[in-house]
């Protein structure tokens, strides 16, 4: 504790939770991205609200830049910290503080693991509805301050929709109760709002009140290959119209092969280039009925070429997994993602241009891609050739993006769905933004934390 | 056209519509309302974007504030121009733009009259849902501006959920594009939500894109008679649980009797003091079975005294009537309104407290409250008695709303569930957003809104 402004932190602060072991430094200095060398200055974990106040008044004074942090599972660099930063870990917040029942609302600290929220609510036979393949590790203030989507988007939307209360520390040590769990409540601005999505530049969230709802009725879980791009909106259309869909998510062969090679178990036989896992109410015989005719239809028209319904749960698992896996398949070789979306009516025509960018532009280079099609969402991850440096692969892939974002920009879309800006999209931030919208997200920040010591250097440079 | 500041902006915009003519100016200097004297400098109908910026750019230059202006129906003043404010009126924007049967959104100009958006949406198999009495005459630019909620917020929520994209003029007269239909886009400010229910002290709204959905299934409409207050919360529980609830709304029997003195038909005979309209999915027998037995375990347990099921479509209206009326029976007498929410936790206790301090502190006056329990939103209606003069009543019922204010703040809810602040409640803002927020409100109204010409004195006092 040589530095004098930890000092000074652990003076204020004696039962402060503070580490400056180089292991602690790294773990808590990354996220999933792994391209920056972590090098905060140190980790503070906070037991509670006054003591993130606290330290948010000490880097005021000591012009410290602060990294909030979860479960550091972000995709963008968010939540990085390589310049000497300190990094506020929330994973010591992380109860559950209330449910009610009459309000169907659940009270949790920020640092609470996603699939820890979906258990508490199920205790309650209730739904917390977000949830992507990162439940077991991300934190619940990640999902917030990058406003997450996930699989069953296309049914309960992203988190934005499932916040009723927020309560955050702004950059001046303020403590803000947003919305206290009302439904209606017109009364000035909307800053819970504000707070999601904005990567921890504008405030720390020490507390959330979720929204739950009604269990979802039973289920089925179909996997579908496809013979062709241009089937899949033709499947999504029919499926939309027949069935309520729960989710509806789509990968290519290339995807599939790393999922089989990581342990997943083949559910079609034959090489087909695209494959669809869906999932729909099944209340009753009329619902699975509906669904197999859909099927059929499907396959009439030549829009499906083989499909297979689980028959169990166990079945269904097995399934999801062939969407969910892809991720954690690709994680060891570090994939240079890009996580974008259109609308849903301009995906035939931006996949189309897509297809044949990275064709020409990636001609030696596995490109791995899958999505949430009914949310116009695409990931797209590069792997890195053996015979390629890190850094010339990371240039390469930066040009490509380069016009990516600009394909992007013609129709309309965002070069970041779901994932944020963080560290690893601000220089593409202007494809989705306009000069005037950036500057006058300069400006709010600056209303919020006018010391710029939140999360510098995120979502746009320092200023 | 005496006035050099409207003869400069007719020498920039020759073609643009502008009235000055003293019928004009009243007509549009005022809203729902009629506690202010309208006076605006003149009124400006604008027939694109374009000419909006060059009147925000004018208004700049001439300091001249503008007060943007839709449907005129709102309930707290925030389209009054009663200070030489020039009314910028979207009335002759109010066109359906394009409809997009793959995203299923509507894009509109925010001059549309809301039950126009209803039949736009229906004529392509599809429901905008977010409806409430004033739908014939509403703009959908201030149901925005407001965050609308209504009758069917317990299924659908506020305005704020099916908003998919804004264009919005800032008071610097910069175009933004915000968010242009994405479902998912995480790159950086959501200033769309940001600028609902902003009441447009930070931006102009010249078009939104609409999320749209499915048609509700068939339903039925139940009216209830309860026998006391405790039963509302016991009935609401017992059909939220049971079935699923497209709207529940309540109302006293002080309400009721004007309704009928307005021509409404009486559907269950006898005197009770507290009655519910409630609509619900009832697709099939199966669900009208579970609705009926609701009904009769409510009887049994005495929550409620008589019910009527609507046996037609016109009975449904009917019944629909006799809640829907309220504000149109009761508003000659040009009552003072409380729009007030709390968590529906907090209803019962809220509404012991809310009733005494009703009849303590109005022991000679007719208060008619109703609203959407299912919300926690209460509307409170009070009517002035013959001899009282104006002045002394509104200064008495703002004496009670300090109280109630502070009742509210007590129980953690909100002075504006859905009217929203504008002129009528700004004083009493501190009662639901703290003093830290108020700033921060006003900073980022600077950043949008520097010189402060949009609709000063709205929201808080002008700064």
């Amino acid at each position: 504790m040589s530095d004098p402004r930890l000092a000074e932190l652990s003076r204020r602060l004696p039962d402060l939770r503070l580490l400056t072991a180089p292991g602690d430094l790294e773990h808590y200095g990354r996220d999933w991205t792994r391209r920056w060398t972590p090098a905060p200055l140190a980790v503070a974990l906070p037991a509670g609200v006054d003591e993130v106040q606290a330290i948010v008044r000490w880097a005021n004074e000591q012009q410290v830049a602060i990294v909030p942090s979860g479960g550091r599972t972000g995709l963008s660099g968010g939540a990085v910290a390589a310049n000497g930063e300190l990094v506020l870990s929330l994973e010591r917040m992380n109860r559950v503080l209330d449910f009610d029942a009459v309000d169907r609302t659940l009270t949790v600290q920020p640092g609470i693991v996603l699939q820890n929220v979906h258990e508490a609510a199920r205790s309650h036979g209730l739904l917390y509805p977000v949830d992507f393949a990162a439940r077991g590790s991300c934190s619940l203030g990640g999902n917030i301050a990058t406003n997450a989507g996930g699989i069953r988007v296309i049914r309960y939307g992203n988190t934005r929709e499932w916040i009723a209360g927020l309560k955050v520390v702004t950059g001046n040590g303020e403590l803000l109760e947003l919305n206290r769990g009302l439904i209606k409540n017109s009364s000035g601005y909307d800053f819970r709002q504000l707070m999601i999505g904005s990567e921890g530049t504008l405030g720390i969230m020490v507390e959330a009140t979720l929204r739950l709802t009604d269990l979802p009725p039973p289920s089925q879980v179909m996997l579908l290959a496809l013979p062709d791009m241009d089937a899949l909106m033709q499947v999504f259309a029919l499926f939309r119209a027949r069935l309520t869909l729960q989710a509806f998510e789509f990968f290519t062969d290339r995807a599939l092969e790393h999922v089989l090679v990581h342990g997943a178990q083949r559910a079609i036989d034959g090489d087909y280039p695209y494959y669809v896992v869906t999932e729909f109410d099944a209340a009753d015989g009329a619902a699975q009925d509906a669904a197999l005719a859909a099927f059929e239809h499907a396959l009439e028209q030549g829009w499906v070429s083989d499909g297979v319904i689980a028959q169990s749960e166990a079945q269904a698992a097995a399934l999801w997994r062939l969407r969910e896996g892809i991720t954690e398949s690709l994680a060891p070789r570090r994939p240079y993602k890009n996580d974008v979306s259109v609308r849903i009516s301009a995906v035939p025509a931006f996949l189309h241009e897509m297809q044949a960018l990275l064709a020409r532009e990636y001609p030696q280079v596995e490109v791995v891609w899958f999505g949430h099609i009914g949310d116009g969402n695409l990931h797209i991850n590069v792997l890195r050739p053996d015979d390629l440096a890190e850094e010339a692969f990371i240039a390469q892939c930066e040009h490509v993006t380069k016009l990516l974002a600009a394909t992007l920009q013609r129709h309309g879309g965002s070069i970041s769905a779901e994932h944020g800006i963080g560290l690893v999209k601000r220089a593409y931030l202007e494809s989705t933004r306009s000069e005037a919208e950036i500057a006058l997200m300069r400006g709010v920040r600056r209303v919020f934390d006018p010391n710029g010591i939140l999360n510098p250097g995120k979502l746009f440079e320092a200023d």
